[in-house]
């Protein structure tokens, strides 16, 4: 199988309402922003960004099986799924693709069940509380340390 | 966005079997009947009732996030998933509507794990034990608490 | 023994207050306001309601004690020693009648010392965070599930 | 409703990857090779045998609800929901067939949160790190203490 | 002050409905049946035996406190307290007399909040599960192990 | 309501054996040296303070309630109630009258469930192991905050 | 079978030693000065006793099984096993015979972990801190339970 | 050391009374029952199977370390040592043969203390709540698995 | 060795910067104050006050090392050090003099991890939530009941 | 005050040897790579970066509070100290500027006891496992969100 | 009783293996290697040792209790038993000899179950990890700290 | 970098009191005994000794670090630290050197929080209990598992 140079960024429950939901927690940004600032990252890497959201914990654990074959590393938010999906953890496991896990709020300030995520040891690293500059942070991340794209331009090296 | 003078009433997995499923635990009414209770209580308020039933929380969360557009209140029986779900937790927290807990058995009679139920503290009120009755009762509640709807009698004020 | 027809609605300590005591977490409403919306409602079952209060646990188990001889059912609002007292969960259980238990703020949303009650699973049904609601719609309860009184129309059938 | 002499083997989230996800852990054998296995002994029982997969916690309910007209039996390996959802137990209780429940690995020798299964005292009993054997000791377990099919020979006594 | 002969015999709340309330738990059997039956064993001791009973905490205390005047040791079925109250342990301590704690039931099979007892570590025994046995068993270890009350005869060594 | 002068001390279970009671941990002085002392610094505020002592938990409710109307501030021994006993929280809180809890023992040397007390996080503070100038210190603090009675000269700003 | 008369009382670990080990925490009295009194009691109810000790659980466990064919009721003080052998508890479960657990010291005010026993559970009644005067109690206890053993005298009714 | 065919089933405390103990709980068949079916599936495979019993943790433990020499594989039904024996853990784990740990009734039904096996993460499989004919598939398991014995034609391929 | 007059109050972290830190939750008040306030008391006493901070837990260890030979009494308020540091409650207890802990905010009211003090069992006394008056009482507490200095006139007597 | 440009990143325990220790875990890159990278980033911001890095908990303490003076954000990797150290916690919180936690590897995937971290909730972010570029994503974070510095360009909005 | 010059070092299950089992984590020597180093160690004061293994936990307590009589001091190796057994704990303290307890390998590296032993707070010290070096230690401090063997040369200070 | 050929042994808070400090607990032994001792034995192995001790949780950091340089191995007792230190045990683990821990007293007769130490799992044996023998054993131990030093003379083989 050709190595995909996608990175799949993933968000599950609730996040479609990103920038109309509880502003004072999330902030006044949607999706979309964050998909575009994430692109705009990637292209600088030869890479592209696809956003998938879901409500349906199937539907996610179906497309990080998808994954296989046509990415080369996740982003997952897993909204309220992090704290409660042990088959999310094992779907990430099984497909072997390096996977930053991010929050968008700080995690450790609100409710104590929100403290504790299935996905964190099963994740390369967790961003937690830095908004959608996180979703940025975590394709960066993956950009500057999955193997380089044949043909593209390596960016400055910071 | 003109308010809604709809109240949905949201069942989560395994309510279809209501009245076919372990009569002694839950009783042989259906849902249907009700339904038929909530509409008629609903209507003295000038209010309509929309029951809602599915075994997926993806599909229960899409139809809680739709509520903010076409209902005035929630009441909300998620069976197992209320002491599962944080992600139906987030989904009425996100939409902002008062929102009751019905549980048709008396939970804290049955094993540990049903005594704890993330939906608790995102409500406004619970009732546990009190079999079909308890949606009708949390329909009343919502309607007497809710602003009236414009051109509705208020009923007596008992 | 004849069957009595009352429903005796006990306080526990504090609820006498009811009315200026915190009124962002209890209401305006008072014990008495309670008590006319509870005979409103039994009077159509053909039902009396006694309302008892008292700050001191022995009065409490001494008058669930007499209501074996003068009382159909109970309603239970125990305050504090809702979540302290095993003694009033036995006085309870000793008179053997139907009790539904009842509290007018939403525990769930306060101390988490407050989440557990020693008289749920004592109860027929709990209902939680509907106000002074609450106190009629338990009464109401009882009447319907109560064997009728002899001699009483049945209100309508809901 | 005639009874149905079909067995149903229900598989959970990830485990459509078997054979090719961590063979280390859940070895090389997919999920048809189990079925034909299967198939073969319930043969002998004058059984047939239905295969489902779904990484939908809310298919898997519906397939188990409509067991009840079409199955005697089921068979449930559901992989990371078994620690996690109470709903698929409500289910399995709610359709009162006998189930055994399966595990390829042995859970015990992994991490602490999947020690714990919501099914296990739902179930008849419960297979551990077989492999892919489990499944077919499953069903054979209950060929032997379902009634006989009717016109079926009994299978050697063994 | 003079050493006072008399044991008092003191029981909690719902103790007062001993023989007519569950009786498959606590037997047919009443408190004064087991006054009768301790007076028999302490008389032949040269002691006296009083029985009191209080559905109040408070009223418990201050009988216990009035026991360093007038009695050699003590008896204690608190009932529900038992589990609940350090008030009543603190008192008990406080006088400064021996205490045999008594259960009619055996707590131990029973509810997990009735296996711990804040008196049985300020009492020198307990007994469990005996019946109103277990009160007259009390009575006569502390007759035994009490100084001889000056004039009375021994008992027999057994 | 004209702001009452006075400061009520409240002691609970056995405080009235104060001075017989475990004199190696509670020491030899009594209520009455306590309220000695209190009243000399009170004085000083042109307060006046009033000591209250119950064995029952009720009449200690009782007794704040009233506080409402006649009295600044509340100091609170409330013996072994400190530690299992919400109502009295409650009614603290109820009255909405700074309370300072006092401790004569130091409650950290000694068992384990004297470590916690459900009235610390509703009092401005707490004073523990000090002996009976733990209250005098109390009365102080409550004299040195609360609005200066009118017509009272300022005693030495120390 | 026929029933036979005899009770047999079972030591565990280390009670052999009574009368010269720890002697504060255990007394003087040695086990044959237990039994002495134990067949006094007994021979008054027409029945035998018979005293067995071991430090061997699997030498228990075998003569627990033999009361099967040879005793009507039992006595056990396991020592240390009663916190810690489920097979004790299962032996005793097994043979349905009454069985009276008793401990020689108050084991509430030692180590926590003497505060369960797995035996309490599976035990008609506790007897605890009484000494070899325990024994005795259980033996009258089982003789006055147990039905009578033809041709013996009953003895006074208390 | 030459390898041995044999294949050691170990039986613990009181699964010597098994057809006689507790039937709803542990059904009627007995050990020699449970030997004869697993020998009939062990010579299929050219293996002997030896059933051994014991209520003494030691000679359970003796039994083991002589599987060393003469047994290629272990079942091992331990009973109520399975959840308090450590030392048994050690002994499997000392010699180093694939052990598959049975029990008859479905342990996760019973008392929370039998849910946790010390022998289950040395185990390569646990089968739960098949009665006697978890042994034979036990049994068939280790043969299928275990090196083929020489000169011994395979079974059939299922 | 000399015994010393001084009372050493040893401030922990971050109480350098009182005054200027949080004033909603420490006041206004600097060491600088607490220091006049404190010495002022001490005099009356004969008695001198030495003020010493570090946001070191070695130096403060050093200090109260010294204070062996220096100081007669200690005030501590360790500040965060006081949950976390078995270190510092040993060099208390090795010092073997009489300790004062003061807590300036209600702990109680504040983060659970700042319910437990490791110092509280070494201490004389805890006073909590008082603001810098606290140190005072400390002080004054100590100058009571260390034995008097020589030479130093007793003040009165409260 | 003059609001500082500077940014403090801190290094707690140990992580002076960065680059040589446990490279497995850390990585070969050294706090003066972090410095290097760091410093890039911030240049095109208008701002500086100091890193400083001690063993000494109270030298961590006492450059906190310097930096009320002398900087506008602070990057905080404290090491082993995050999971034990209240005081440091307190400092952050006393000096009220913005704090992004980093962790270089997956605490997540580590001991338990690194799983939580006391600075997390005083933290606007944390960032773990993305070795030293998490410094670097820290700093970005810290100049994006706060107010740009007089003079300096706006760097492009990626 | 003249007190005996012996050293009783007793092992437990599974130490019989010692050499042969798990050698990378228990070494090659044996039992019989770690008897001749001590015998060496005892004999330079005078001592003798005598090594006693046992599978069975009532032969060790048999064996403890013998040492009553012909030993001066014990050291413990309980292998398994070490965390499970309170009646092996129950049997050194009853003996009143001192003992040393050893562990050949570093239990605080193994499974938790491994890290709390119920004999070491009867033991006077514990040695773990140093192998069987740990056994000749624990007689040498035996020797060193019991009174001096009557005619023994005592050997060299260090 | 040359092997060094020195022991360094570490002290932590307190310590440094050893001799005058609770001689009941730790003894009249000084450190300076220790030293001494530890030196004898080291000599015979062509070894040397040297004693840090410190209260300072840093400077022990610091010190550990220098042994990557200057020493084949250490020995610790952290005092209090042990208890709460995980910087101190990262330390230990970054300079991969051999550590014995050490503690004089049996941590395990004392407080519930002795009981667990942060350093045993990094080190390669505990030595508990037996006074400032422990530091001999531990050097001794040491220099028999490092590679012998050259041009040293091994001494006799125990």
């Amino acid at each position: 199988m050709t190595q995909s140079s996608a990175i799949v960024v993933l968000n599950g429950p609730n996040l479609n309402l990103l920038g109309s939901r509880e502003p004072g927690t999330y902030g006044n940004a949607t999706l979309a922003d964050a998909e575009l600032s994430c692109r705009d990252v990637a292209e600088r890497f030869g890479r592209t960004v696809e956003f998938f959201q879901s409500n349906h914990e199937g539907a996610l654990i179906d497309r990080i099986h998808r994954a296989r074959g046509d990415a080369a590393g996740l982003v997952l938010n897993a909204g309220g799924l992090s704290h409660t999906s042990i088959s999310l953890r094992d779907a990430v496991l099984a497909v072997e693709l390096p996977m930053v896990e991010v929050h968008l709020s700080n995690v450790h300030r609100r409710e104590a069940f929100r403290h504790h995520s299935y996905l964190s040891s099963a994740a390369t690293g967790v961003i937690v509380g830095l908004g959608i500059f996180g979703y940025r942070v975590a394709v960066e991340f993956l950009c500057r340390t999955l193997p380089p794209v044949a043909g593209a331009d390596a960016p400055g090296s910071h």
